[in-house]
Order: structure tokens, then sequence, then C-alpha cells
């Protein structure tokens, strides 16, 4: 089976009220009850992200607290009495299971970044039919690719298909909690919804109109969620509520989204309900509103033009629509409200979802309002979209330690050495990590062996250049640093950089009294199989040396004379290599 | 009036002796009594170079012994009762001398280097015809161009014309003490005294005699000595003192010259004193000697006819005739004997007078042999012919450093920064030699003088941190090493130097204690007009110190963002740069 580390789910989400109201630059900092929401009481901004993160968690829990995939298979898992799933094999001995099946999920589990690879592996499964193997698949795809939508629609229809109408919906369900923004799977969710209604049961509308307002407030503040909107606004006109549209036009006119304009002159030429001697205050508040809105979407207009793939894709985007994001995301953060921000966030991190800076500019901007939120956009981004990148698990890392919660810290950054390993800057952290921590013997370990598994005679010296600068300057013990240094360049006798730093050390001291050592140092380096022109630059060190601090005259020009014999045989070294 | 400084003359001169014996190379190694010295007591090496100078000083001193000219003006100068010389000027208060020498003087004195400048004064000093301007300039010449022996004779005729010629005949002595090696300047003197010589006085003969003694011991070595060697036989053939003719011939039969063949033959032409029955033993003998000869002169051959112009001149010489000597002298030093390597440096050291290479490759071949050659060697290099050179004058101060005369070192590096102000290497010297002998405050007081006269911030900064490293690391005083990089930085915020060592200084205290101090210095680089791609440099290694020793997570993060910010600026202005 396909085993790849599960994920929680990132349970903070974009703003869920209607809370697009007009703020000027900067007004976030005045007093909220001073706002122009309409319908809420004023609240702390920050509150904002833990209360859609909130109402994210008040939903049934998709998956165990631990992690693990409770409630992926929903029909055929079982659980303990805790709730606690139980491992059981989608197909426990299943001979249908054909070699090639296990070929191409052996591939994918080997290189699970290659997107081609889970395309066979999903259009074999599907081709197969055999709903176990289909599931298990899909699954695994899901947890590395849970924004591709159309595969959430697949899997549904397939267990559709084989009957599981129940299972459909929870695939739907998954679906939009792992990918919110998704007006189109929200539209298939919809329609399967609608489809396989009861009509007879009395309760349908509500169920309807709850599915409904669920996809608004997760989408409804999409630039391009008119199609959401619409279907909406046609099914309460369907079901003859005017009352309800008439809110719901009142809610689209005040959001700036792709077909803002049509929305009013829709609602002007449907409008029969209302009181005559009201009319024209109604006409002109709302009027009000839609000038306001037409206003922010003029000012976003050119940003979603330059949005040419909104949706996932593994390959690259152009530099052109990166840039475009970063600018509207910057134009959003100074102009918009925090809402706004984070859906723009969330929409970018669909299309962005590859690209770490994206993250990390929305942890960042997340730090302002809420610890929870930040840690979650790090978790998602390592665990899910990016769980080979080094920076992005650095910061969540650092932001752990940041929080006090070391142990958590020192699990990413070991957790990321085990997916990658052999990074140094990795490597460097969790010493730093330790150090900081006063854990020098555990610094002073993972140094060393380091070092002791160093893939080739500089990455050794590179790392014992550190451990012998830790010895030195945070364990005070200048013999021990000593001997690493010396250890090293009986192996590794060609890195400047080792006589350099045993030079560094022995300058550290007292240079007059340890004028042997520092002579001795230099003499290693000249008698070395260093190339010619580092030896000079180690040469004219030992004379300045001399110079500044030594005791001896004679050894001054002694020196100096052999400086000059290597400039000399240098210079005609260089003659030659000039003529050929 | 013309004033430069008087050197006192170099004692050291070649080999006096006879001992021209051929040895196989290396045998200088073996006991002096087993060699093939003929007539003289073995005696140890060093010996010989300091009979040489006993020599030349048991002949009457040419210069006081304070370096005054005490008899350059044998006849019209006036002396105290003490020997020392009176100042008076040649001509008093002549109206005779014409504005014109002064200004041909005057230029002289300031650009004593410009050899035609000294050309023309002598020139028009002759026309002139006024002897006691005359020998003020010959004598101004002199002190610098000791080896123009041309101008010796010059100077001689002139004194003749005048009727001196006891004063000619000092001059030609004080010529051939200043280049003993030149056989033309010998042979014109042996002239002069011939010519001038009192055929009725019968202590004649032997007066010449000495002086063509004289003249052999000091250039009879020579390669190209026959005509002194030919022009002695020849005199002695005409007072018919064969058996001296003989002698000669024993003599020169032995020596490696240029016509050593010639001097068989005429040898062979000429002997008739001889006994009969001795005759064959005699003839072989010399023929053995003949043959050792002749293969001591084929191993010279090339490098004499290598020798284009053995005579001084102040236009350099070819490259292909300088490393002829030097592989001369290297043939000489492994194959000669000392005698034969000495004159070899003289003939050589003629010829390639302003090449301190050659004077410091004699004074470094001397040290073995004599402690006082060595000294006039550099003496003589430093204050006649190379008084701007300031390598060899290092050395010289070295050896007198060496020897304990350190009043003697400080007296020579300071004379040299008098004369060749504004040198790094020679200001550094004098630091250390202060501090060497324990004059810290001297030492320091030489770096600040230095700073405050340094020529531009550059040079003041460079200084600066040579204080402080002296503060810091021999007078163990960090506040004091701080504050001279601080004042500097303040003054020069550009020198990407004093932030380095600013660093350094702070690192090499409790690098974690001082962890505000050193990050106090990153920031003071980073906010600095410094070029961006210096900054960057400093940003890196920031991130590199936070990592390494910093004590807040917090702090890292930062400072690696700031990187980042930095990298995207040096990299968007490096794409603008290639963009033109």
């Amino acid at each position: 089976a396909i085993c790849v580390p599960l994920p929680r789910p990132a349970p903070l989400r974009r703003a869920h009220d209607g809370d697009v109201g007009h703020r000027q630059p900067g007004e976030w900092g005045v007093p909220r009850n001073g706002g122009q929401r309409r319908g809420l009481p004023p609240r702390p901004l920050s509150d904002a992200v833990e209360q859609q993160q909130d109402r994210v968690q008040a939903q049934p829990p998709m998956v165990a607290e631990d992690g693990s995939p409770a409630n992926m298979e929903l029909e055929e898992s079982k659980e303990t009495e805790q709730g606690e799933p139980v491992e059981e094999p989608a197909v426990p001995t299943e001979p249908l299971i054909p070699s090639e099946y296990e070929k191409l999920a052996k591939g994918c589990e080997e290189n699970p970044d290659d997107f081609n690879g889970w395309v066979y592996l999903l259009q074999y499964v599907e081709q197969e039919n055999h709903l176990g193997v289909v599931r298990e698949a899909f699954d695994a795809f899901f947890l590395r690719y849970p924004y591709c939508y159309g595969y959430w629609k697949k899997l549904a229809d397939t267990e559709k298909k084989h009957g599981n109408a129940q299972v459909a919906e929870e695939v739907y369900r998954r679906g939009v909690h792992a990918i919110p923004l998704s007006v189109d799977l929200w539209l298939h969710y919809l329609s399967f919804i609608k489809d396989n209604a009861d009509p007879e049961d009395p309760e349908t509308p509500s169920r309807i109109r709850a599915a409904y307002e669920h996809a608004v407030l997760a989408a409804g503040t999409d630039f391009r969620s008119d199609r959401l909107w619409e279907t909406y606004i046609n099914w309460e006109t369907e079901q003859e509520k005017l009352a309800k549209v008439t809110a719901i036009y009142d809610r689209i006119l005040g959001i700036p989204t792709q077909l803002y304009s049509q929305h009013l002159q829709r609602y002007d030429g449907s409008r029969v309900t209302e009181i005559e001697n009201m009319r024209h205050k109604v006409i002109e508040s709302r009027q009000e509103v839609f000038n306001q809105n037409e206003q922010e979407v003029s000012k976003r207009w050119a940003f979603e033009e330059g949005i040419k793939r909104p949706y996932f894709h593994v390959k690259a985007l152009e530099k052109t629509q990166l840039s475009n994001w970063k600018e509207y995301l910057d134009f959003e953060i100074e102009n918009g409200t925090p809402e706004r921000v984070v859906v723009l966030f969330e929409r970018c991190l669909i299309a962005c979802a590859l690209y770490e800076d994206f993250w990390m500019k929305y942890a960042k901007y997340l730090e302002r309002y809420s610890i929870e939120g930040v840690r979650h956009v790090y978790k998602k981004a390592c665990t899910i979209h990016l769980s080979k990148k080094p920076n992005i698990h650095l910061l969540w890392a650092a932001f752990e330690e940041q929080q006090g919660n070391i142990e958590e810290a020192r699990g990413i950054l070991k957790s990321l050495e085990e997916v990658v390993p052999g990074l140094a800057m990795v490597r460097l952290r969790r010493v730093s990590l330790e150090r900081r921590h006063g854990n020098l013997e555990e610094a002073e370990a993972l140094l060393s062996e380091a070092m002791a598994s160093g893939k080739n005679a500089s990455e050794t010296s590179f790392y014992a250049v550190k451990l012998a600068r830790q010895l030195l300057k945070v364990q005070r013990s200048l013999a021990k640093a000593r001997k690493v240094l010396l250890d090293t360049i009986d192996k590794d006798q060609t890195s400047p950089k080792l006589y350099l730093n045993l030079l560094e050390l022995e300058y550290s001291g007292d240079v007059q009294q340890n004028e042997a050592e520092i002579l001795a140092c230099f003499d290693r380096a000249l008698s070395s199989p260093l190339p010619l022109d580092c030896r000079l630059t180690f040469s004219q060190r030992k004379v300045e040396f001399l110079e500044d601090f030594g005791s001896d005259i004679n050894k001054l020009v002694t020196a100096y004379d052999e400086h000059q014999k290597l400039l000399k045989e240098h210079e005609s070294t260089k003659r030659k290599a000039e003529n050929g």
C-alpha cells in the first residue's frame, strides 16, 4: 500500500461572513465598532481567523485528531470504541489486484513528485473499476494533491456508480473541505445534492439552502464566484422565496466579483415585492452599495485579468502570473480587509501551491492576527504541498521555537532531514537549536555525526570548522577545537579553510605566547599540497604575522625571503600558462 | 653647494693573494691544509674576507672615520689638529661661478637620479675650466656614481692640466679604491705613474712595480685582466728582470682569463733563464697548471661571452645579461673558491650596481664568512647606489638588529623614510622594531602618527587596523582598540576592512556575552554607505553569526529575511547592469 504521512487538515479558512464593506487603506487600526460591518457585532480582528477555525472545527472531523485517516473510507473502515482507526487494507487479500496496479502504485510511492505517474495510476484504477483499489489510489493521491478538484468529482462519480450515494456525498464534503474556494467543485456538489435529494421530504429545501449557504460562505467572496451566486438565486427563485432572493441580491451587490454589474440589472428586472412608497429609498441605498462595489471591482480588475490559471497545476506558473499574484496580494494587504486578504491568499495558494514564497508571505501576514493561523499555514505547506522545501520548514521550526515548542521544532527539522538528507542549512539549524537551549553535547554530537557522514572531504571539513568554532567559542575548549582541526587536516590537506581556522584559533589566544603554534600552522599550510596561489596567501600572511607580532627579526627576514621565492615561482608559472 | 651624504668606503675587496688554484666543486668543505694553496699557510675561510679588509684598511684612509671627505681635496683642504676636516668651499665667494652652474648643480641636487643632468653639469664645468667648481661637481658626482671610471680619469687629467700632479695621482687612488676591478682605470693610473716618475730616482722602478702589484692584486683575477698582466710583463721585460717575468707568468698561467692560451705561447717563446736540466720538469709542471686552468676557463667561457656590458651604466641591462650574471654567480658559488666568488660579485656589482637583488645576494653569500663584509655590502649599496630602494634598506636594518645594533637599525629605517616617505612597509618595520624591543609606546606613536599623516582615508584606515591589532593583541586593551576602529569608521565609512576588524575584535572576546556589540557592528556596516555587494557579505556573515552563536531565533529569522531582501536587490541590480 502507498504510505504517505497523513497531514492533519488545515483548519484555517477564508472569511465566512459577508463583511466585504469598503474600508480605507490603513483603516484597520480604528476600533471595529466604528467600521461598516453589517449585521454582526463588532469583534477584534484576530478573532476573525480563529472564528473561521472554530467554524471549520465545529464541523464533523474528517480525520482523527492523531492525523490517521479516520473516516476517509467511511463505509468500510472499522473503528474502536474510542474512535481510533483500525488498520485494515481496503481489499485485504484480494487476488484481483493485478500486478500492474502494484507496479504503478509503487512508482507513485517512490516518486510522489511525478504527477504523471499519479495520472496513469488513477486512469488505470478507473478502468479496472475495482472500488477498493480506486479508493486506495485516490486517497493516496489526495494526500499530496488535494487541490485537483476534478479528481474529487471523479471519485464521487465512481462511488455513485457503485450505488454508494452517501460515500459519494462524503467525498464531496472532503473535497470542498480541502479546496473550499473551488466554485466548480461546489457546483458539482450542489448538483449532486439536488439530484439525490428526496423531493417528498419536507426537509429537503432547507437542506439544500444550507448547502448553498455553506458554499457562498466558503467561496462567495471569490472574484469569480458569480456562477455560484446565480445558481443560488435561480434555485431560490424556483422555490418562489422572493424575500430570500432579495436578500441574496443585497449580499452579492456588495461583493466585488467579475460580473458585478449583471446582478444589479437582473435584480432591477426582478424586484416586485417591494412596497411602492419605499421603492425610491431602497433603490437609492442599493445604488450606493453598487457604486461602492464598482469602485472596488475596478481597482482589482487588472489583477484579476492577470490571473490566467486560477486552478492548481503541477506545471510551473509563468513569471508574469507569479508577479501578478504578488502585486495583487500586496495591494490587498495595503488596501483590503483582513478577510479579503485571507481569501486572496487562499486563492493564490491554489494556483501557487508549489511556491514556498507565497506560503511564507501568508504565514508572515497572519503573524499579526493569529498564532494558530500561522501554525496551520506552515503545517499545510510543509506536510502537503512542499514536503521537500527546506526554507519553509526552517521557518516553521523557527516559529515553533519562538512559541516555546522546542520539541515540535526539533521534530520538524529532524523529519525534514530524513526526507531531504545532507542539507547543511538544516543540520546547522538543528545544531543551533540545541545550542540555544543549552544542549551543547547534543549540538556537538550533531556536528560530529555530520563530519563522520560527510559525502566527501570538503563536507567533512566544513562541519569540522563549525565544530571547532563551537568548541572554541561556546564550549571554551581551545585544546578540543585544535584537535578537531588537526585531525581533519590530517585527512584533508588541501582545504585552505582548515588552515585558516586553525590560524584563527591560535590567534585567538595570546599571539605572543602562541608564536610557535601559529608558525607551525603556517608551515603546515606552506608544506602542504595546497595549490601555489593558496600557499602564496599563507606565506604573505606569515610575513605579516611576523611583522605585526613576531619576536624574531631573523624569522621575519627568512619568511620574507621564502615569500619572494614563492612569488617568483608563481610568476613563472603564470607566465608559462600565459604562453601556453 | 651640492649636499649629498658622503658614504664611508666599502673596505671589502676581492681576493688579494695569488690563490687561484683549481679546486673541485664543493671542495670548500674539506680542511684547508688538504687543499692546493701554494706558498701560503692554510687559514680558515672567513679569514679570507677579513684579511682583505685588513689589507684595505691598512692602506692610508681615503676618508675620515666619520665619513667626511677628509682628503678628497688633499692639497687645498685644511684639517684641524685632530684630523677633522674644516668646511671650506672650494672657491669661497668666487663671483666667477656663473648662475648657469648653480642652476645645473641645483638640478642635480634635486634630481640626483637624473644621470643626464650630471653629464651636463660635468661638461659645463670642464668647459668653464674653473678648478674649484670642477672639483665640487665631480666630487658630488662620485658620491653617487663612483663606478663611472672615465670620469675619474677626466678629473685626474684636469688636475694634471692645472699642474697638480700629486692631486691627480690622489684622484686616481680614490678612483681605483672606488672601482678596483676597473682594468682600464688601473692602466690609466699606471701610465700616469710611469709618465710622471722621475727616471733619475733609484726608487722609481720599485714604486712602479708596487703599483703594478697593487693593480694585479686588485683586478688580476678578473677574466678580462689580460691587458693588465701583459703591460706588467712588458714593463718587467723592459727592466730586464727576467726572473720576475717568469714569476708573473707562473701566476697568470693559473688564472682563468680570456687570453689564457696566449700567455703560455708568449712564455714558451721567452723563457731563457732556465737551467737546461730542469727544463723538462718545469715545462711539465707548467703544462699541468695550464691544462687545469684551461678547464676552468672553458667552464666559464659561455658566461663571459654573455657579459656584453661589463662596465657601469645608468641604462637598464638586458634581461638576458641579468640572468647570465645570476647564473654565473650561482655557478661560481657552487664551483669556485670564495675568492673567485667575491671577485665575480664585485665585477657583477659594477655592471649591476643599480639592481638590489645582486647586492642582497652578495650580502647573503657573505653571511657565512664575514659579518663586517655583509655590513659593508649593505652600507655601500644603501648609501651609494640604492639610496631609495626599500628592500635592501630593510634587510640592512634587519641585519643590524640581528647583530644587536638596535640604534643603527632604527637610524637606517628612519633615514630611508626621510628619503622615501610614505612607504607602509618601512613604517611597519619601524613599528615592529620598536615592538620587538619592548618600546610599545613608541610603536603606538609611530602608528598614530602614520594615521594622522595618511595621504587619504584608505591609508589612515590601514594604519588604524594595524594600531587596533597591536592594542588588542600586544597591549591587550580591547577598549582602546575598539575606540581606534570606531573613531576611524566615523571618518571613513566605506572601508570594509575597518568593519571586519571591528568584528574580529568583538569576536575575540566572549562571543555570547558580546552578542550585542557584534550585532551592532554588523548593523553599522549594513547601514553604512558601503557598496551593495559588500553589505551583502556582511549580511551573510551576520546570518552565520546568529546561526552559530546567536541567542535568539527571532533575530536569526529576521536577519535571514533581510539577507534575502538584499540578495534580491543585488540580483536585480546585476540584471539591470547586464541589460545595460
